[in-house]
């Protein structure tokens, strides 16, 4: 029998991803789709490309049949998320895209998102929905916190090379990463614009960023110390895909081999985790429309540092993708199960 | 003594290339630049590009010294055009970018834009600014109204060859029309944002594209006859430049070869229309950033009929170029002052 | 038990685009891929995007087991074509992706592609595969030969509209298409660089694309009539889709309503062909990694003449992907296997 | 009198780039185009936008006419620049847009070029055109190496941050760079066609680009110290522009302002390197085609640290528009003539 999935907020870029994801899903039946504003709508009127499709129409969360689900995706604004997640019935297992249950201290959470949490009980029970890292709390998880897209390219190489001990936590690091538009959501902004993003790079956030709030977070968990990073996203004109370079320092007798040896440990029986075999450079074109994540590790020209490359889609591994497959994990399925895309190119 | 020019609506894109031409012209001191809604801003606040220019702080219409400017350009909504070029001093000369003064019927105007003509004094004085067709009028032209983009590209070549009788008007006269997104300005949609226009083509307003009215009054006032036309405008993902095939009949005995003629004879000695020699096809980036418009015929394989290609930049000799190129005229100066950038490629 | 395929020429676009699509359908096995001047390596040295898939190293023609396979994609160039189909056991079946058993007439076929056709026999037995026309004849073919890329977006809506009657056969048809580059192959090429095909839009071939011939020709059969047309290409800056915008006339008495009635019943049980109700506009990126092609009627301004728009993805359903299709065909698999994707979007 | 140019090398990027600048300089002829292998044809064949201007065709380099020349401007590839530039006539002063000059030691070039330097004379002589740091030697100079475009974006802000003793220089320098195509030229390869750069980032010559090596000398120099970087240059989809991010450490007591400070100081008279006030982001757009630098340095979260970006257009300040500042200043004419342009946005 079908999980029944609730999708809520499904007007945006990564609802709609869901929605192209769950369709094609086995085991899944989409049984609700919810989105305030355009209640009594198809989806197909503000995506078109859906019109073919079996899909129900789009409701309010109030008219949303809730209690025969099994599970809701919610892609929510921050501060509206937590406060709609606490409505849902205990019975619907949660699967939250925004940023409201990823940040387990309260008052980090309010100094990053300028909004207070009110919902203590269920920010601790919430788990980090980095699947490959956190599956076994995941599987048993009510309510999970699928990670940023920045984390999610950042995280992915660090926590395991941070746990080895390989990496000096006081060290300096450095993520640049750069982003496809898409990571900006539909909103219709003058910046989002094609004619201001195309043909340019353009930083943002410096030293500010959010997603800087889970990053340092999960690193300093995974290490039981404090560790600050330096994070520097770009928009680049393209739609989808992330890039990080991410620049580390070495412990002693350390080397990029070495750190690779434990990226291609931890990960060897990942599906999703392409660590490839010598110089070969991620792209974010190579895992295009999948869930995969290419990782590898390069030599610095300086000694005692070196250089780690990550590549995802934001869309997919970075957001839409990771949620199937944290449903797929809470829900006892076989993890790749509608995940199996190969990338498109060209 | 330089000519002071005012820039009402300096915000939107063709405000802002109004203020890059304008900048580099040598008889022209920019004396002000009205946006409303940013009165009291300098214009880097909303054009960064701009920081290191010497340019004044954007104002309210009724804060515009206009007693003393000499030419005004007006880069409004249609509508709102016909008010505030009502509104202006006597003494000031206006070049409009608006569709507000380019029809002269005030039925059709409503038909096409929604709302009543007020202005029949102004509509009835003004001269349609297409430099090259109309440069006798345009100089002593208080009031010009720049043509509308497409138009451009489509009555360039289309005016001499219906005039020269070598094509029938009653024939079937199809401009299928290819634009970069800047020609819908710099408005927040969600139709315009990087991730709904990248890797798409996406046609829109077709049979009913406000522009076919100018295009039909041209070609019907220089053939006195009425002419029905099928446009279909497309949008394509690139910032700047439109491209138009033109699908027409010839009258018995003309051939391709006979149209370029009148083509070549008629522009033999103007500045900005390039008809290259043989079968080069015009292409929007050898004109980019340019106020040239390129145009080439090409036999068609159905007998009878022939293929005339134009390119130009929508921005430039599609709006703000021919808007300074008409100034130009208006003043007596030399036409290709300020205009006589070279196409940036690649 | 798996059908066995065998790309023959899986270097290029096409045929890694093959690669993607057989590589999920359920029932195919690719047992040999093709491509002499890369022998001995695998594929993700030139696709590396496969580089986790389980897929046989390259081979050279000669060294392939095509004794034991049931299928051969056949993506090389025109002319290299029929030598190495000529040269293929006739135990194997065979879908040819390239022009040179498309054109019945061997004449026509010599004008067009400046070569000599050798093999009258399989010519006069290949059957042109479009599925939805000529899905009878498919089953059984030896020989499929895969329509072009342009020519499917024409066909589709053209073929059923002319034998419908509704439109004259000797009036006048134009094709305005838009193409990504990708339609060009990998080809390293100067006018295929980044450089040169980002914002441009540049027609190509006008007068005397390779593609008219099949066009007309399948026009011409359908209609037992002589059927000349207007064809322009044109390159836009994106990966994947072509966009036509075909004007026709109309017999007396019809309107563009009829010609859609006509789609509509031809059409209403095809899984991959998109009729959308009311005016929706069809765009490259709804069909965008799809199989699907989208087609819509629109009125003219003109009185007696009607526009078709029609947009398919050029390396799925006007290439690899109707070679799939194709395959099921003439396997009697389900027509869908392998070819389910939603567009992706953004 | 005219300054008489001659462009060697004149059918690349950089080339056409010089012809669009020169032809707009007021003291500037072009009196030869040489490029060997399109010796006979007019430029406007390999680059129709120049179809209008008057050029000279294109010449052999010895059928140039080199003696009644005042200035070359060479755009070989390495190693032919060496043996060309060897060959001109001592009268003919030299800016030279390869690497071949701008490496100090020759067995430094030989490591990263791969080839022996013979040029010993002319390499000694030859001045490093960075313009605003070695204005003065320029001045005089018969030979000019103008600086690599990435080399550029990094040094004109580090060169005077190194030099004010606030940056240890034995300190982490790392400089994470993303450039459009252009930076890769027009040669013809599969890695530059628009369907593979096209919606990806792709770094590349990780720890090993050839732009370390100047980066380097022109760092240490500065210090009197041997200084090593770090250095990831990356592709995006997009024409020009280069956008680097430079992460520093601080000495003690130093802090981000005083590194601004430092620039601000350096820079306050300079027309083309523009330190916007506050936390103003560089962005590529805002120097498109122009030979203006935008730097801003921000806070880094990490104590002791800082983030410098730095903007420029890599075919205009990064070769071609750098190369005629430094024309400009040896030949004492005013250094923003022919450079004056404003960005074209968008």
């Amino acid at each position: 029998m079908a999980i029944k999935a609730v999708i809520i907020g499904a007007s945006g870029y990564t609802g709609a991803e869901l929605v192209r994801l769950l369709y094609g899903h086995k085991e899944v039946e989409i049984t609700s789709l919810v989105a305030d504003s355009n209640a009594g709508k198809p989806i197909s009127e503000i995506y078109p490309h859906f019109a073919k499709l079996d899909l129900p129409d789009m409701v309010k969360l109030a008219d949303a049949d809730l209690t025969n689900a099994d599970v809701a995706f919610c892609c929510l604004p921050h501060a509206t998320s937590q406060e709609i997640i606490a409505s849902l019935p205990e019975s619907l297992r949660i699967i939250d895209l925004s940023a409201d249950f990823r940040i387990k201290d309260a008052d980090v959470y309010e100094k990053w998102y300028g909004t207070k949490h009110t919902q203590d009980a269920l920010r601790e029970m919430a788990v980090y929905g980095l699947s490959e890292i956190n599956r076994e709390q995941i599987k048993s998880a009510r309510l999970v916190a699928c990670p940023g897209c920045y984390p999610t390219s950042v995280l992915l190489p660090m926590l395991p090379l941070l746990e080895s001990g390989k990496i000096p936590p006081d060290g300096r690091i450095i993520a640049d990463s750069k982003s496809g538009i898409t990571g900006a959501g539909r909103t219709a902004k003058t910046a989002n614009l094609f004619a201001e993003v195309d043909e340019n790079v353009k930083p943002y956030g410096i030293g500010g960023h959010r997603h800087v709030a889970e990053i340092e977070q999960e690193m300093s968990s995974a290490t039981s110390s404090e560790i600050v990073i330096t994070f520097t996203p770009q928009v680049v004109p393209m739609n989808r895909g992330i890039l990080s370079c991410i620049y580390v320092d070495l412990n002693d007798g350390v080397d990029s081999a070495g750190l690779k040896e434990v990226l291609v440990e931890q990960y060897k029986d990942e599906h999703f985790i392409d660590i490839p075999a010598g110089d070969h450079v991620p792209t974010t074109r190579e895992v295009m429309n999948t869930n995969n994540a290419q990782v590898n590790v390069f030599a610095d020209r300086v000694e005692g540092k070196a250089i780690i490359i990550s590549a995802i889609d934001n869309l997919v591994k970075g957001a839409s993708g990771q949620a199937v497959q944290n449903m797929n994990i809470m829900f006892d399925l076989d993890e790749t199960e509608g995940l199996s895309a190969i990338a498109t190119f060209p």
